[in-house]
């Protein structure tokens, strides 16, 4: 017989070596795979399912806040990158560069988008003449190029799948309701859909976007206590629609400059979904982006019966909305069983000869381990009600982690104590100085994550100079 | 007062300047933007829709059938586009080369994607090792750059969007029958959503894709009687999986070379539907694929009751599942008659006092110009209906546009005349000769279109060489 190579093996504990964990994770998972471009993957059909799923509930939320896609092009001459000072700093050094053309040398090199601010630009510069044209709230799905040294799946790719979000605005007041807006969006489809809870936040300007006036960030801790930025939203002023002379007739007749924001998510956030709830048995996916959400597995297939029962099951719940497969390869069942863990499906669905006969199906839980006999005549409502309940819970254990690992801190020395131990978000007084900031950084190894929008209004200190002052900020270590 | 520049102006006519007229449209119907990246264009929410529901449609056949979409690196490594020697010798010459990552001169330098074939072989090389992995039916919806020297919105792009399917089997009869089995696919969307008449058929050695064994294409007629290829499936046999050293374990524990195909379709089909259906008043969309199938227009908007009526018409329309849109600006009926024709919208209906009292609204159809009194008690089932009658006139007329202009010729002199004057396909036999395919191109300027799949099996001569032959050729001059 031949060597079937499919094997689920083992993959390495969280607690031995997380990072390690991850990347088995990523490559037993079927996810991703290496690829011969330096830094590049190929998202799986597994992989790439989920960002699809991503992609399909946050169109329709763009789209019902009046936002409707578009395509820019993937080149950005150079000359453009560098109408916007800050931007071309922030961005110029990793770029990718195309110098040639089929066998001829461009005249002025183009650099492969790391972002489209300079390209949405370049187009409003044509396009808005008046208040009648504004807003323009634009998006893009596409990929971006970042050249980074190292490369980690999802994390860190040189190529990665997003969606940029631009828009342009005749006052200020209307891009920053749209910059918050879009960051609520954000952090309730991390919270409702990805059962990540999230911290809700403004960058410093250290931190901040190249060329942003604020820049808005949802922190979401992962299951080894660092922190990942899910989205974020940036709030640029006027600064860009100067640089490219982006004017508009105003409804007063008088020649005025809009104002603009962007924001993105990107397919790192499937990261973080890997970091925060997976376990030692693989991935554990949200029942609401999980590409299969109910396998069911027939028990002693063979047996009259079993595969047709098996099949009513997948049927049933098919025609009820959800998303279903019905494993009946002729693996083993405890080979299935493994597989369907490691991929993380939220409910396996087992159904024998016994059970056929007791009019049920045993369903196993993928975030608890729990086994519940669920009666066939209530199969669809027992089974939508069961996939809220792991939703729920996955975010329930997410938020406690978070709760957990969360630390007041007084000096430079305690959070770094902590963040050498530990880890976890840690939490103080800020006075506002970059010098503080830094210190923090040399002497902590945290930077700053964020000031969270709902902030206390509390008195304090801060913990580098000392100096009385009221804003709240979290730390930590970041991916 | 502001002068407002949107202003709905005239566009050249199709028959004074059919080049010309195109530019226009695709302008002036808010399709497409010029960009400052030479031969890239921003195809602008108008024009993006109408490729999301092409998208949509085609993304819910193909999971029908069983493909998944992946996602696969930007960049390919020379080395890796150099392991198919016809291959690289067909793309190498337009492809757009990174020299550069950052401020550093990369070793070896890197392609964007002409087309992604390597990179798939190159992937599979990695994961394809039992007969139980087989097939895998892969699809990518993503952007490609081909270093052409002119462009032309949709028809020539340095950048475009496309679909490429890329699949790996078992057996070559499967594969052929994926190869068909995708091509009528490509064929019945032409036909049954865009409204666009196709031959089946199958290019000739000269014509095929570089590394293919066979190229199957639909070849459509423009008004202007040239032909566009609208869609291509190519059967590449085993070379590229031994270029690439894919190989399986077949079900008789034989290490065996598996074979692949390869399809796209891209957003030169919406130039096709622009060529094909548009007129002198602007584009003409096919009602399956128009973004807005209806335009509701309130006429005397400020009396009473009619922008109430407008609404209702719109909702009850939007729940009967119509992609409907209520023009309620404050442009003149006049100016917004004038733009939803110049943006192809398939129907219009206007709504005022009169209409009301009467209990019906008056909807106009786009393609022929025709007004017709509904009755409100009717509204939905006789909108949807005139939409499919829309769609069913708009083949018909591309229908008889082809056949009118499909000619028999015995001679390159004979095919001379014709598609020196009005143009058209050409129809004749074929000795299955390159000689005489390159002298019907130098002595009549045509290039052959396709074999068609329907073969007539009749006895004839080829007009160049005179020898006796069987096959049917189309000739004709080509987008």
């Amino acid at each position: 017989m031949e060597q079937d190579r499919r094997q689920v093996e083992a993959i390495t504990s969280r607690d031995i070596d997380f990072a390690q964990w991850y990347t088995d994770v990523c490559k037993k998972a079927e996810l991703i795979d290496y690829t011969s471009t330096k830094g590049m993957f190929v998202l799986r059909p597994y992989g790439y399912a989920i960002w699809e799923n991503i992609q399909n509930i946050l169109d329709k939320e763009f789209k019902k806040t009046g936002h409707t896609n578009v395509s820019m092009p993937l080149l950005i001459p150079e000359s453009l990158l560098q109408k916007e000072k800050e931007h071309v700093s922030g961005f110029a050094p990793e770029c990718a560069w195309v110098t040639m053309g089929g066998s001829e040398r461009l005249e002025e090199r183009l650099c492969i988008r790391p972002t489209s601010e300079t390209l949405f630009c370049d187009h409003w510069s044509r396009v808005v003449h008046s208040w009648r044209d504004l807003p323009m709230l634009y998006n893009q799905w596409c990929s971006v190029l970042r050249w980074e040294r190292t490369s980690r799946p999802f994390l860190r790719h040189r190529e990665f799948l997003w969606q940029e979000g631009h828009t342009i605005h005749a006052t200020p007041e209307e891009a920053i309701s749209e910059t918050e807006m879009i960051l609520e969006c954000y952090a309730s489809f991390c919270e409702d859909v990805l059962a990540m809870p999230v911290i809700r936040g403004r960058k410093t300007d250290k931190e901040k976007f190249a060329g942003a006036e604020a820049t808005y960030t949802i922190e979401c801790m992962m299951h080894d206590h660092k922190a990942l930025q899910g989205g974020t939203s940036h709030y640029f002023g006027n600064g860009f629609p100067k640089a490219f002379d982006i004017t508009f007739t105003d409804k007063n007749n008088r020649l005025t400059t809009p104002y603009e924001t962007s924001w993105g998510l990107s397919t790192r956030i499937i990261g973080g979904i890997i970091m925060t709830h997976g376990d030692d048995n693989g991935l554990v996916l949200p029942p609401r982006i999980a590409p299969v959400q109910v396998v069911v597995i027939p028990v002693a297939m063979h047996k009259e019966g079993v595969l047709d029962a098996a099949q009513s099951l997948k049927k049933r719940l098919l025609d009820a909305g959800v998303r279903v497969k019905l494993d009946d390869s002729d693996n083993s069942p405890g080979w299935k069983f493994a597989e369907n863990e490691m991929k993380g499906v939220p409910l396996r669905a087992e159904i024998g000869p016994k059970d056929i006969e007791a009019g049920r199906c045993i369903v196993a839980r993928r975030d608890t381990g729990e086994k519940i006999s669920v009666s066939l005549a209530e199969l669809e409502t027992t089974i939508v009600k069961l996939l809220d309940e792991v939703h729920d819970n996955m975010y329930a254990m997410a938020l406690k982690n978070r709760e957990d690992n969360t630390f007041d801190i007084k000096s430079p020395a305690e959070a770094k104590a902590i963040a050498e131990g530990k880890g976890g978000f840690l939490r103080s007084k800020w006075c506002g100085s970059v010098e503080c900031e830094m210190a923090m950084k040399e002497q902590a190894g945290v930077s700053s994550r964020c000031m969270p929008l709902v902030q206390s209004g509390t008195e304090g200190v801060c913990p580098v100079c000392g100096k009385p002052c009221k804003t709240d900020i979290y730390w930590g270590v970041a991916y």
